[in-house]
This record gives structure tokens, C-alpha cells and sequence, in this order.
């Protein structure tokens, strides 16, 4: 799973039925400290998130191990809004 | 999934049987802002797109949940139109 | 698999009830001769880890092949605490 | 899925019973214009092609959706082989 | 799949149980011509390796259809070793 900030939503008209109940996030992936990799992502909101929240997000089949996308054909979604990462090292 | 802008297409005489019914186009994948990564896919059109579109791609196993792809070996497949992705923090 | 170093942990108070029950760390991937590499993640553990441990990390399907993590969302798990990774060429 | 080009072969005597069936090619990935990555892959032919051709693979899950791999513990294989990808922008 | 060299071993006391009949090691991937790639990672053993030798890994559920590995949480397999990789261009 990755870290990752909240930067912005994706309008779409003509998209599968099956993307139509979800909120689509586009989210920045973070490295150690928050900091930013440069790396962008589109993820499916499983939990209620807005702009500028960090995130945890999970890819793949995992990220279809939820009540909300479980048909959905979503390879990233956001599974926690994360408050604090501490105790770093 | 990623953003992804449509810039080619692949014609292929020998293929296998399950990918002569989808249409396979070339995908740029895009970063923040719709800037180019430099990096590109193959992808099977879900929704009916055309060249020069700003697209919504998902991969690996949740590229084959649709009605669509379901029994086609692709890892790659576009499930949006993107109209508009607002509000970039 | 990779090894990784674990680098820290997650506080999240908005989260899907799977991911209550499991610990979440903060751990970076590690390269040859337990080198970084500059790639983090976040993982569910498996097997009792702390602050900076060397661990064995498993990505994709196989993170859900585990007691702990069977109906978790994860795509990342530490499965096991490194204590040599010996007679390197 | 990518394009790729074929330009090599792999021997080996000691492989699981599971890949002896199957012909294995290593491919060269490739990105816009054909264009070289510098990224290397192994793959399962499944269309039957030669050294130097522009080949379609695909990765993951997919790569065992069809006749020849379903029993194969392959993540690449080779779906088709390109004519052409025109009509970039 | 990939092309890589068994490069180490590793020892861990406190690992899943699952992870106890198996052996791993350590494997940095090879790119072409057999060059290092600088990326490593760890793998199953299931056909009986040793250091220095040039393997074929697997990743993904594929690292996963092998009779030895098929209840291990596993994302890479060392599938075959490679005697030769011949007639590339």
C-alpha cells in the first residue's frame, strides 16, 4: 500500500456503468516523510476523503476487497485517511 | 488507474482468437495536469473512445471486469472518457 | 518479495472496519547488501515486527495468503523478521 | 499490455515440468514509435512468432487466460504479432 | 518473467509458517545480455538452485501455480535454471 495526497477529482461523462456510483480521486503517491514522488494515480473513495487529505491507497485485486468495489473494475482505491505517520525512524 | 491520452492504434494480422473482437489502441500515460510520462501501454477500449482522447485506464485483473473484456487476456483496459479532472490542489 | 526496513507507523481514524484489526507500518524497500533504495510502502503485519527490523515483504495476492491479512484489502504484508541475508556474491 | 520486440531465446534443462511444453522468448519492451525502453522481459509465445518481430505481451493474470498457458506459471506472454500501430499523434 | 542471479540466501527465525518448508533467496534481475539491472528482490526456490546461477523468475499468482508453491505467499518463483540465452539480435 502507498501514502498518498488528495490533489483532484475526474469529471467523466461516457464511462462504463459500473463507474458511475463512485467517487474517482486523482491522488499524488508519497515517499518517506510525505514527501512527493512525482508518481499520480486515480482511486476509487471507499471511506470519504476531500482534496489535500493523505490517504492510504491499495492496488490491485485488494483494491476490490471492499463493500463499495467489489464490482467495480478499480485497481487502486482508498481504503483510510491516514492522521498521522509517527515514529519514524 | 492512471490518466492516459489515446495516440495510436495496432493492427495485427496474427493474434489470438479472444482479441479479434476488441479494438486495442496505444495509450500515453499522463501524470499530474495531464503532462506526459513518456511512458506507454496497449490498452482495449471499453467505452468507445478515439484518437487524441484523455482516457481512464485500469490494469491487471480489474481490466478484465467488464462485460467486454471478461474473457479477453488483456492487462490493460479503458473504462472512461475523462472530461475534465478540476480542482487540482 | 523484498526486503525492507520498517520505518514507522500509521495513525488513521477513518478507515474500513477490515483494516481495524491489523497493524500497519511504514517500511522502506531495501536493496542489495540492505541498501536503500528510496521506495517506500505501507504493509499489515504478520509476525510480530518493531522499529527497525529487516523484514521480508510479499506484494499483490499472495499479501492475502495469510491468516491474518485472508480478508484484508492489503497489497503488501510482512511475512517474516530478517535476521541474516548471508553469502552474498 | 505492451509492445515489445522479439530478440532472443532461452535454453534451460532444469525448468518445472509445468514450462517444458512452451517456447520462451526474451523481449525487448518498447514505447512510443517502437522506440527501445531498455527494459527486457520473458515470455510465453502463444501465436507462434520470430526473432525480430513486434509482438503483444501482456502481464499478470491475463498472461494464463488462453489455451496454451492456463496451466503455465507464466506472468508475460505473447498474444499477438503487430503489422503496424499507425495513425500516431 | 524475468532473467536474474541468485545472488544470496536468507535466514529469518521469526517467519509464517507457511514460509518454513521453502527456501529463498536473494536475486538480482538481469536485462539484457545478462547485464545487472541494480534491482533485486527475493524469490522461492522450486526447481533446486544455487548461488551464481542465471535463473527465470516468475512474479504475480503465477509465483504461486507450482506444486511447492501453490500454498505459499509468495510473489516471485524461480522457475527454471538457464543454461543459455542464445540468438538474440
Amino acid at each position: 500500500m502507498d501514502l498518498a495526497k488528495v490533489v483532484g477529482s475526474i469529471t467523466s461523462v461516457s464511462k462504463l456503468e459500473q463507474l458511475k456510483p463512485v467517487k474517482l480521486f486523482v491522488v499524488h503517491i508519497l515517499g518517506s516523510d510525505f514527501g512527493p514522488t512525482g508518481n499520480y494515480g486515480v482511486a476509487v473513495d471507499t471511506v470519504g476523503v476531500g482534496y489535500g487529505d493523505i490517504v492510504l491507497i491499495t492496488t490491485g485485486s485488494a483494491a476490490k476487497m471492499t463493500e463499495i468495489t467489489k464490482e467495480i473494475p478499480t485497481d487502486t482505491s482508498i481504503v483510510a485517511r491516514v492522521d498521522n505517520a509517527g515514529d519514524r525512524q
